[in-house]
């Protein structure tokens, strides 16, 4: 039983070269948060879009810093109301933060920085501080300029771009579609959850991680379960097939005599592009793709190789480029002989120093998920060396996206 | 106009103080991502339940390691089947990852390490590799044992632990109840996102932004716009904190002449707990409670600030204890002169030494929200120095949760 393994890396370049696109569609706004963007979002005007004050205060005209001065109020500029004006030098517009400047005016001079009187029925307002011209003023088109471009399509939409969007009025925008995602599981010990299993057999609990997972990564799933029998997997893969763009199959992809799934996969017209990979834990992956609709995933059943090949392969697979990237760095000495790249658990926290430290935990190894409990992720170590230092920095895989 | 600010620090402590728990429900498992636990959990079993085998391949009895043997193959014993038995200690079973070890056997020899044969209707398996007794079995309770606790109650479920609680057959799970969140924009210079504005107008933006930011933490919220104009506000208000927990306002709580907002809250008999913050962006923010129901967050309007009093207050009151602090380091020389912590806006990412290092952005100030942007969160730097050194770690209050 030959192991003709790729490495990682390799795995990977694969996965990256095999992603689809699903199209596009046009959604509202509110609903866009962690898509991925399909359309260049130009500026419609300037950022900020008018002289814009920046302080509650009193608007004057200035040339040069002054250090005394008395202003006869005239106005009061509110934000939102067409913009006021002086009708003489000595004069003053009380402004409010967000107010356009009123029209012949170019200082504003904070609330803090004078004191109101009133003689009569005129009010003035008398400078105690040193001001300068144009301070508090927040110019038009300072930021940006109309017809810049402010988002790129391709990247996956935050918060701040939501903002973004929200300010150049684009109430609804033009995102990838996402992919309709199954989750199966396979594996005839695997009893439903609500179940008291027998005592050799295990409740299924990597879907609803999977499931879990996605979720936090916005995308919705499906969960299933086949039994480990080839007439059965091939007809409801097929269906599957049909139905959903992505399969994330856990389970039945080893060398074990009721290990259909791949098989089954290639008899559906699913074309494998890897199986087995240098690795510990998730040697046994599998990898395919249909007519460029379909993504098949069959990660191996235990729950903390199911997780590494998730978060190796399938997260990158859907975020695409918009993954940030993390490191961290070993706490103390690994030796791991095998040469296999070595998916480390770890519990990785932040430093006084701003590093972030991954601390390996004991466990013992692939089927152990209750491990998962204290881990925060995967330290990847390579395959080409046996013996990693503390104080080395690898890639760090982790849980959350 | 006295500004009577308190420290971040304090403003930070008043907000954990005040935090409300909105009772317990039991929902099911699948809905149970990212909220937070409310019950312990418990192993109702062993974990792994049983002897488990790790590797395809065949199980036999031994004692002591072995560099060679020829095993009669007698049966074999799938994943999900009762315990099957050696009749013979020179015997053995072959067994596939995820069964049961057989009942008189102690032992897994993987396929790679033996070679099959036939000789009439019996098959043999000879050894071709050193054998250590046990190996390739997880041991029955090895990870963790029956009654142990394995998740705490005011725990976030993230993806591994609702693998777990799906393992111990927690189909249903009971979870802390959210709260129902009411964002309120105002300020009468904002228009619909449809609206082409006037040339002294500005689309709302940040409600969608908060909205969006919410819906990554997990939570749902509703869109609301009042008007700067005290009777109305009152009237609404009033509604709101009938029919919603947590109110988030943008905007109307400076010292401007329209910022009706704390005056309007006190009055609907919200108590303050603080009003301005020794910090900058955000130095307005106004947070008050009312009758140990609502909580309600006045934040300044400008879309930097608002997000900085969000990420530093509002984020941390609906998580609690279960957000990861971070920490990154400073690239560059800088300098801010006032007494105020100074929440700076940075563009952070990995360097190769597994330090998060944070790039200052050139920005206008608070106004200044495309900067946004490249922005990946703010660097806290402490009010009480006015200068920070290349190389030094502070605080960072990242976007993403």
């Amino acid at each position: 039983m030959p192991l003709l393994m790729i490495p990682v890396q390799e795995a990977y370049r694969i996965i990256t070269a095999n992603r689809t696109n699903w199209g596009t569609e046009t959604i509202p706004l509110p609903l866009a948060s962690r898509r991925i963007l399909a359309e260049p979002i130009t500026a419609d005007r300037d950022f900020p879009p008018f002289d814009r004050v920046t302080m509650d205060g009193i608007a004057i005209a200035l040339e040069a810093p002054i250090t005394e001065g008395l202003f006869r109020m005239e106005a009061t500029q509110y934000a939102g109301e067409a913009p006021k004006l002086i009708t003489s030098r000595g004069s003053a517009i009380e402004v409010m933060t967000g107010a356009v400047l009123p029209s012949n005016t170019n200082t504003v001079i904070r609330y803090e920085d004078v004191t109101f009187s009133e003689y009569g029925n005129k009010r003035f307002a008398a400078l105690n501080a040193s001001v300068n011209p144009q301070q508090n003023v927040h110019h038009q088109g300072s930021d940006r300029q109309t017809g810049e471009v402010l988002l790129q399509p391709g990247i996956r939409l935050g918060s701040s771009e939501i903002g973004i969007l929200a300010s150049v009025g684009k109430a609804e925008v033009l995102v990838e579609k996402k992919p309709r995602i199954a989750i199966i599981s396979t594996g005839d010990e695997l009893v439903d959850i609500q179940v008291t299993p027998l005592p050799y057999q295990i409740r299924k609990s990597s879907g609803y991680q999977l499931a879990a997972a996605l979720q936090e990564m916005g995308f919705a799933s499906e969960l299933f379960h086949l039994p480990d029998h080839p007439e059965s997997l091939e007809n409801k893969l097929g269906d599957l097939l049909q139905n959903f763009e992505i399969l994330i199959l856990t389970g039945g992809v080893s060398a074990g005599k009721k290990d259909f799934v791949p098989a089954t996969l290639e008899k559906l017209g699913v074309q494998k592009q890897f199986h087995k990979v240098a690795q510990r834990p998730g040697k046994p992956v599998w990898f395919g793709v249909k007519s460029g609709k379909n993504a098949v995933f069959a990660l191996p059943g235990n729950p903390v190789s199911t997780f590494a090949c998730f978060l190796k392969y399938v997260r990158p697979y859907l975020l695409r480029e918009t993954l940030t990237p993390m490191k961290a760095v070993l706490s103390e000495r690994v030796v791991f002989k095998p040469e296999l790249t070595y998916f480390l658990t770890v519990a990785a926290s932040f430093n006084e120093e701003g590093r972030l430290i991954a601390n390996p935990l004991k466990g013992s190894g692939s089927g152990d998920f209750a491990n998962l409990l204290e881990c925060t992720g995967f330290l990847e170590l390579p395959a080409d060396r046996s013996e990693f230092e503390a104080g080395e920095v690898f890639s760090y895989l982790s849980f959350r996206s």
